[in-house]
């Protein structure tokens, strides 16, 4: 964990630090990622998780909508540039160790490629595991 | 992708595919692990992420209890099992690509080892970043 936010955990309420700083200090991976939550503001949803890099932190802060990193395609990914189901970044937040980052977002159409709601639709039940949506 | 996770794509809804399949086609990254969101079912507070590797999964499936592995300590780490702050794990859940792990949980306590309630309690405004959340 980096000494930066070991600080911050004694901070207390409105604290402000500089943006810079902190993302200076986010504990990347060894590819330079952090992985990032989606989640719908309104509803409280867990859309989706995927990766990001300072760029596309950086990104997503100026254009107001997520933008990651995909590890596929090795490049930065502007959710919904192609299909339309972009991500509204209302809030971004960074936890504790700073190795993690949550979005709170307003989703337009499915947040997941298979056309679903969500990206996390197989449920544990038992010893088997079910489909709990469809695509739209 | 694991090619299971791509035949599921095309799943419908209450298909049914064999848990220990599904623990195999995960896509663990090279220590093993897979990232984990847990969320509050109640209210859909996302609480925290963390690491499990396949012991970890079944353990909390076994138990009822989130359990993780703990990437500092190199071990499993039975959530709360010190604190007593542990997370009742009520569903499991596999994304599209079986690269993350959603778990909706019944949080006793904080879920945060700084003893806040969750663990994303540094939000971005504009060039700075704020502390919205103060230990109980």
């Amino acid at each position: 964990m980096a000494d930066l936010f070991r600080d911050l955990e004694t901070g207390t309420l409105e604290d402000t630090t500089p943006l810079g700083s902190v993302l200076d200090a986010l504990a990347y991976n060894e590819a330079g990622l952090v992985p990032a939550i989606a989640q719908e503001a309104a509803t409280g949803e867990v859309l989706m998780l995927a990766w990001m890099n300072r760029e596309a932190i950086e990104r997503s802060l100026s254009d107001g909508y997520a933008c990651y990193y995909s590890r596929s395609r090795q490049a930065l990914w502007r959710k919904g540039e192609t299909s339309g189901h972009r991500q509204r970044l209302l809030e971004m937040r960074f936890d504790c160790d700073g190795d993690a980052i949550l979005l709170r977002v307003q989703q337009t159409g499915p947040a997941c490629h298979t056309n679903r709601q969500n990206c996390f639709y197989l449920e544990v039940d038992g010893d088997r595991v079910r489909m709990i949506s469809e695509p739209r």
